[in-house]
């Protein structure tokens, strides 16, 4: 572990067998101590509170789009810092007890994203299984273990964590590339993590908080915003602000991306556009670096 | 009913008593026939199968942000055309069957926005209850009917559609200004609409659908799309891509204004900003001006 306290804490959105969980240990691996957090607000809070060093937890999936719970969290100042990111390719199945048939099936468990990705494999096998949302594709995987006439949609990796179930039907996702991101969340700007399988020299990534001053009067566009930037912006996003002093008043999430080649001056760079949106009657706030 | 084919046919997300309902009812009033249905994306479906010639669908809350299906529906082409907004102050009631005190209450049922909305009231007056995710507001108030230790967060409305409630605690929402805005969105761009109750001279807002091309590469970022256009934008909202052929390839919503004094010049300009997008490498479409 190169000198890091032991034991480095990872907070992860359980429990043990889900996508956040799977996406922690390729980051981590098997040297770190594992939390579970029973939600993404959890997640931030044990990183906040120091009870981990870092927190996992997803960002976006390429069919369902960005986690709003995630940005909603990170609405919050000082939540902590983006440290990393990573991008797992999401294969769902379908669990059930051993010895459970498919006409047995009733009722299909699982976390509202499995759910939502695997509407059109459920809408062909299962038209008239009804659909239950619950916490986590691991919850749901837990759940079936007591029952003859439900099943899962889960990580293949359940399986294994769970004794008693069996794959029914692999990769039941409607598009056939399913990916799902993850931040690495940090305690503190200065956290020093453990380094990735694969490392990138430099930072080549970063996503900055960008609002309209509360006493800013007209208020400035989104694009005026962005123009003062000046930096290519990858992804954005918006929020309302928790401060609802404003009707409709949002906050965005814009990540930014640059070169390995380029990744020197680059936080430089991002410094002085941050610079230039607070003058131009913004708040720019940066959420990470990595 | 002015010379505007009659019935003059409404669609919205129901049942009866919904918030949908009353924005439609704000815009429309008493004299057009109104349609529910089950799902935004039956709204959708009804305007562009020309069963009926506009639906009211949310598009946003102010507290909880962007209403998902809205904007997936919207990634299609030609579902239909936005020509009108309706902004409805949400006032959120707790009700239950006549005679049932709140001690009663262990099961607190509603849709997920209202009961986002409600968390602070809920935590603080029903903390061990349990909460029911149902289809819409009004859904929640008609299965509390028959219930003897359950209560709804809905409308005020239904407590007069529905004989048997009343109403235990009203105006519950965790902010005080709790703002829903709905988009009217019509059969084509020349369905010619009943006059709204207070009419604004020309159009003054539009929708523009914005993404790069997919043959496009590198990929124009989203900063560059908005360069081109060149014309302030005050909402912006970001989903996946339908057609799933790149990873993380995204789609965004951008929200245009103008004021009433400009309105006249400005469907030119918005014609010009697309074609500039275009030339650039970026796909965009008018998906509405109101």
């Amino acid at each position: 572990m190169h000198g890091y306290p032991k034991p480095f804490r990872v907070a992860f959105l359980g429990p043990i067998g889900t996508y956040s969980h799977q996406a922690a240990y390729d980051r981590f691996g098997p040297c770190v101590e594992y939390h579970e957090c029973g939600t993404i607000t959890d997640v931030f809070n044990a990183v906040s509170s120091k009870a981990t060093h870092v927190g996992v937890v997803p960002q976006e999936n390429s069919i369902f789009g960005s986690v709003t719970e995630t940005y909603d969290a990170l609405r919050v100042r000082d939540v902590g810092f983006i440290q990393g990111e990573v991008v797992l390719e999401v294969q769902h199945c379908l669990l059930v007890r051993h010895g459970v048939k498919q006409q047995d099936i009733r009722t299909i468990k699982s976390h509202e994203q499995a759910l939502g990705q695997c509407r059109g494999f459920i809408a062909k096998n299962f038209p008239s299984a009804s659909l239950e949302k619950v916490a986590s594709t691991a919850a749901a995987a837990e759940a079936v273990l007591t029952s003859s006439d439900s099943a899962a949609i889960c990580s293949k990796l359940c399986a294994t964590v769970f004794d008693g179930l069996e794959i029914l039907f692999e990769s039941i996702q409607d598009q056939t590339s399913n990916f799902t991101r993850f931040y690495v969340i940090s305690t503190t700007r200065d956290t020093e993590l453990p380094p990735p399988p694969d490392p990138i020299p430099g930072k080549t990534r970063c996503l900055i908080r960008l609002s309209s001053r509360t006493d800013a009067f007209p208020a400035p566009a989104i694009t005026q915003l962005l123009t003062a930037l000046a930096i290519p912006v990858s992804r954005l996003d918006r929020r309302p602000q928790l401060e609802n002093t404003r009707l409709f008043h949002d906050v965005y999430f814009a990540e930014l991306g640059c070169g390995e080649s380029d990744s020197d001056a680059w936080p430089a760079d991002i410094e002085r556009g941050i610079e230039r949106v607070r003058a131009s009657g913004g708040e720019a706030d940066l959420l990470g670096l990595w």
